[in-house]
């Protein structure tokens, strides 16, 4: 049983959960809780630590699976909650190819430029396999989706919706363009999103929280659409705002009325 | 000039920030930053703390408008990021009434079960916003929207959406029925809100985070939708699914195709 957090596996979960430059050089991400342990897939578990608390309840949830005794005391400094569930994973990084995404029939292909709120990023990935989109291709300026507040609020979605960054967006767009994908650049100056027809394969292009799209993506795009708004709002939450036109897409495409 | 947190006035704003039971007693809550600060309406207006370094920069924005000047050690105790503008002011609450709700014409009506999370409530009042809703009503036992965390994602739609708080949110949906309202409740067992027409008022119930809309609530709705999910998912973010039943009414009412 591990009872310091001197112990070098302890050191290296505290650096994964801080450091995304750790994360890629090891290629491991944390997973914390018990939900989202039983979501991984097998061939990603990389190691599993345990509390003894969590061992006296949940022991047989490890049935046949490795993994390491840690104390209650030296669990709280490796978990993010104030009432832990006992269970962190290393879980080992899987992405799609564009390829892989295109294959997909989904209602959509989720585009993020520079996207920078964990929560947000978290959210679309939820909300963007609720949709049913093929997948979602990230800029590299786009915060790490192995970010432990990512991970958390996407809820195990993590695991299920195929998800890329590409070096250079521009390049990736105009590519998806050829592939005879339709692209929309979610934009304050554009149609009505919900006077377009959806029924192609559609991808959506959502660009940072504070300054939205840069220009020179937005105009790599077929079409400018926007969410009209009431009042004086001036902007959406970026996730609320991919939310909406992933399931408007998703809407067109099932016929809804 | 005040120059330590000992001051009773540096004293308050840090127990009304903290405190929901102070903001019950003096009937106001803090604002902060510039933005939000110009969207305040000058009779909701008690207060403004300001920072000497913010007054060289943006005195001009004070014309007229007594203020009281911080140092920049003190400002930034009482502010909740870390390269604060300077400026923070302290609100007189505004609730709308029950009736005044009713008699606007907004696309739907928002209703809220023991809503817990202030950035889940904040983001709602923004889209509420954005979609043209009448108002929010909300349990008595939801989530303080006085909150400074509720606050800051409204981004200003605090002081543009009505809202008001029931006590008894059974009796609430009772009344609305009676005045005609369609009243949906956001539920997994219910059919797909996009085969709903809302061109009725309409009102929607969105339950806690954890936990969807107690059994008692639902079952004084006059049906039950659901937002269809693909893959695994369990549910959607709460402030999420009620963006989408809100944009969802607001297109029908605007004949979208």
């Amino acid at each position: 049983m591990i009872t310091t957090v001197q112990n070098k596996q302890i050191r290296q979960v505290i650096k994964l959960k801080k450091s995304s430059r750790e994360r890629k050089r090891t290629g491991l991400f944390v997973a914390e809780g018990l939900r989202i342990f039983r979501e991984i897939p097998e061939e990603q578990r990389a190691k599993v630590f345990v509390s003894s608390d969590f061992l006296k309840l949940h022991g047989e949830e490890l049935k046949g699976i490795p993994f390491e005794e840690v104390s209650p005391k030296v669990f709280r400094e490796i978990s993010d909650t104030e009432t832990p569930q006992g269970i962190l994973s290393l879980v080992k990084m899987k992405q799609s190819t564009l390829s892989e995404i295109l294959k997909r029939s989904g209602s959509s292909i989720l585009l993020l430029e520079n996207l920078q709120d964990p929560g947000n990023l978290g959210t679309l990935i939820r909300t963007g396999e609720g949709a049913g989109v093929s997948g979602i291709i990230m800029s590299r300026d786009t915060v790490d989706i192995y970010n432990p507040k990512v991970i958390r609020s996407t809820m195990g979605s993590i695991f299920r919706v195929p998800f890329t960054y590409t070096e250079d967006l521009a390049e990736t767009v105009e590519y998806l363009r050829q592939q005879s994908v339709h692209v929309y650049a979610a934009h304050l100056n554009g149609t009505d999103y919900t006077d377009e027809s959806y029924d192609k394969i559609s991808a959506f292009l959502i660009g940072n929280e504070g300054n939205g799209l840069t220009d020179r993506i937005a105009a790599l795009a077929d079409k400018r659409i926007r969410i009209p708004m009431e009042g004086r709002v001036e902007s959406l939450n970026a996730a609320m705002a991919g939310g909406l036109l992933m399931y408007e897409a998703r809407r067109q495409k099932k016929g809804g009325s």
